[in-house]
């Protein structure tokens, strides 16, 4: 299936190093998925999505892995994704319309001022980190239903009085 | 510490029916945490947080065990939230500004992509449903360190061909 | 139940002539559906509610059966919402947050441009219109799931060609 | 009429996978209408019209069969449609400026709480789901007046408790 | 002057599909005016406007018409702009920043809600509709001055009781 | 009927000069129309509606012949709208909810190009003057039909060269 | 004229510290001009305007004397006013709506980059400040024809290379 | 220094009549200050960088002496920027970001009341014209200070009363 | 001074609880500058000012240094800002008008990206943490001018690879 | 690694001239640092980072040490940057998204009125200025943690009063 073609005119694509569309069909082509990648890159799934995203930086470590497994010439994942590149993080419309992404953002509206309070609860005045963060999609099956299982694990950290 | 105070005129409590406000200085009064209203409820912390800050929708049942255990007048919350109530979903302004909240939309920014491609790589089209889905906030140490655990727990939705 | 209290000060009732509120309240202490008071008026719910939340005009006879139903002062009725009164329609954010409303418009961000090319196909150059246009909600119940049947049946008008 | 061209700078083409274009100008050149795609791929009109704008993901059965009633190279296809990909579903501006979306809009504004409320009334706490949810679009004749009657019929999800 | 160049990456080109700037340099070379046109298509000046800025949608007569007096392959025309292609309506920034403009949507923002209140007092509850509307723009000269007579000729739609 | 009460929380009355809203009360409990009061005050209905929404500023004489029609006292005319005061023009949100409104700015979306190039080629290089300009609304009956006749008769202002 | 009533529920004077009110009503009771007041206080008018509109800070001085010229309590004044208080300056919506003030921000929006592109070719790379800025506003009559000259007065700043 | 290379694809360049990048070249090229054209031309140095913005209409004659000052073929000047073609005015985001033009804009926002309301003291209830207004840019020294003084010379445009 | 009157319905106050406006009169009335009372509570200036301001939240301890030292019944304090009490930080519109505050955010919009390039390269990929920040504002004398020394030191934060 | 790709159709670099991103890889090539850049053109680091992201107005001199240090034809960055190029100041989204970016963001938003208060308490009326200010980025290392101490320098610039 070599002539996959990812659209990159449009969402998430459009704006991305134009390399980032080639480890995209690369990783059709070779039926992979974001776990087996992130197995052979040490990396969960997520991780490795988002860094195939741009939304990731990746250690020339990282770089080297990745260009193996989806056999992507180096050096020219290097040129654009090297040590020079950093990620212009944040995709999309501030406000998403893609229902996968919108029921995320609903979370926040619906349910963020009472995450917010049960933290305030437990843990103080402080916030639960975007950065030393942990994102992890599950598969969970209860009583033949299929359930996402959607986690952020992320470091507290408590307000700092000077 | 009768005296408690709550700010109406401010986020989040502007715009809700005023008997939240009455529950959350209730609240305080009586010195517990959502996880013990939770408790006496039979619900989970987080659920208790949301049906406080009039994002979810109390059952006679539910209204009835919040009355006992915050000791607010039963009749007073059913005038208010009783059956002919139905929550007005979501708080605050649309790219919310406080810290805590905006980490969790930067969540949305930052790795929505990510987790919309591998929710459709392990569960095909469709979205976690924000509907039927459970919130949890877990306080995690880690070496010493102070994590928060959030968990959206939702139903895979599969799109429908008709 | 008499001491119904509607929170006027959140939506959607805050902006609306306060009688409105009258109504609402009313309508819970007599415990009447949109329904029942649709029948009464000899109007379908979907025109009672709308009404009821200052969407729709009620002509005096309208108001006439309105009050005789409620029970609320028919002077009062007329006072704010007479033939003097016409409705500011558009209740809420451009972009809805309440999950239940912002469903709706998903609807229209993903299947619009289907709607409007099968419209176009079958009609020709023109719209459905939202002023000829009733709007129904029924109740199905399909293998024991209940299903909501939410129609618009509105007039087609060809765009004039002078 | 092979000389069909579709305006790929402009909504809705503009952001979409390019392929779509090619199956737009083959419905015209083959001069299928909508309902007829569907009767071949088995599918409702919308439901065709909302894949062939990418806002509904076809299986590879239905790719094909949309291979063989367009005319279009199954492998061209799947190439940009296959399995790896899934829609960014949701298009044009947040606020619709074409009439026949607008007045959809328009809907959500001014009746979106009547819907709402007669939801809850006969429902309870939930949603109708915009994911298993069908979307019809019929020409109906009335005193030689020609109506849209468009339905969205969707699942009512009931809210969680946890 | 057959090198008249029209820039397509502007407003209001831009997004439109191509053939109607071919009409536009056209329009300038064959030295014709808008009501000029519209005498030959037998349309007024502004609906002929509206159609060469893709605000309109042409019949094959009209679109016959158009490539006469304009010279312009008609094969071209129908390929563009055909029977399988509708109007994408809408032009520009949501509030215009041209001072022509402008000015109508200050009229809109200044006098639009004592036109409403005037509209409502005559004819009761509804709408001038803006799809069975005229749009006519008049040079009058009084006392030696120039003025513009713009008027919209809407057919009045009365809300529907149902 | 004098228990009229003008809604004063919601558009279009919010934010204006408290006297406005005696002033439409004692317009409906006169029974009179914006056309009488016109009469009386020798001015169009259009711009007497605009005066009393706060739009248009009324000269001493102006509001000495509203308060005589409409038996509002002069002086608490003056104190509210008197020689000091003038208005912030400009009501309600940026893109109209209200359909009437919308209808309005619709127009100005769909044809205003298709006015500003008819103006120029008519006028050249300047615009219609949203200052010195007359709005009017007519009723007009064509074939047993209501039409709205609204019409902008505004100088052309054009632009300096210097 | 003692019974001035500003209205101070809309713009310029919601939100702003209530003695601008009476500050406001005084000037009007005491038939000043702002350049009457100007003279008092040893200041341009619209200094004077802008300082009663809370977008100035006055000096003890400066109260004090504007105390003198408008007969009100000097205590009121210092005590909303006085050292303590500093100007949130910047007013109403961001982009304005009354006809005055937009065609101030059209002159930004159409005549600001060639502002740009002189100011850069005659002083450099740098900005005129806009807070060692003076303001005037003068009437020049022209013909007989009354002309608005509106100045902007301030200084240049380079920027720095460091 | 014929290599000058403008840049087209960011502001103000982009979306404007591409021969404009033309004219800025040449005017590098040439060594020519705005003042000198605007000698050449008969015109202010604003009004001729306006122009050359895209943001005036230059007359035949005006092109005629733009082309022999700045070396541009006459022709392609024409087939451009002639009779047919009219300004889309407005340039650049809705709130500047660039610090020369937001200086601009926030003496809009700081100042734009009290202009206003000196205005109407001085001219009664009216505007100052954005369209037969000059704008100058003079270059002051006081005290070994360089100064920007900018002028917006407008003539007085009162409401008309009909 | 004890009359002095803090205005609460406009920014920075409407909003927040009403005894931070108590706190900021006690200031005032008691003469003391944000480095008094920080040196009393043991805090920077800078920390005080935005606890003052709703910003940050107070521990038991500092809550009753700010009783004494402002001579606000403790009581009060705990009531509104007690242990109960968070935070919903951020202050004013999206982008700010003040110009005060404006500066600060060009400087973001400006210099961002630069700061960005040089936090990577010195750093790597990581953030300046706004939560273990100390922020202090310092007046500098430089040749006989004053300079505001603005320093955010804050805790660098790796992204977290997993 | 002469294979350096500069992504130039995302942030930082769509729609900046491109030279820079030709100085862009060419610094990458060279393997320098912003530090080691700014020692060649006695320039702080920030300063040559916002010089090379367009954000600053090169000297000739500077320019030509840029041209050397970086190997890049100087003619070339003259062609582009030469005396007659100004930048168009601003970069990205009027709220980043980039999380090293919104913090800087969050930063005004949360401690923004603080730092106002503690100026105008330390200084009086007026502003730091963003024009003349250097902008420092130091790496510190407390305890072992590295802190980023981001200074802001800025003159004190007093309003006038006039």
């Amino acid at each position: 299936m070599s002539s996959v073609k990812i659209n990159t005119a449009g969402e998430p694509y459009s704006g991305l190093p134009p390399i980032l569309s080639t480890l995209a069909a690369a990783k059709v082509n070779k039926g992979l998925t974001y776990d087996a990648i992130g197995k052979a890159v040490d990396r969960d799934e997520i991780w490795v999505a988002s860094a195939l995203l741009g939304q990731a930086k990746m250690t020339p470590e990282e770089l080297s892995k990745i260009s193996q497994v989806l056999g992507v010439d180096s050096a020219a994942l290097v040129a654009e994704l090297g040590p020079h590149w950093f990620p212009q993080r944040g995709l999309g419309p501030s406000i998403p319309t893609d229902p996968v992404l919108y029921r995320l953002y609903e979370g926040v509206l619906v349910y963020g001022q009472a995450i917010k309070a049960v933290i305030h609860e437990k843990f103080g005045d402080g916030i639960m980190s975007m950065i030393d963060c942990e994102v992890h999609v599950d598969k969970v099956e209860v009583n033949g239903t299929e359930r996402v299982k959607l986690t952020f694990d992320g470091k507290f950290l408590p307000y700092k009085h000077w």
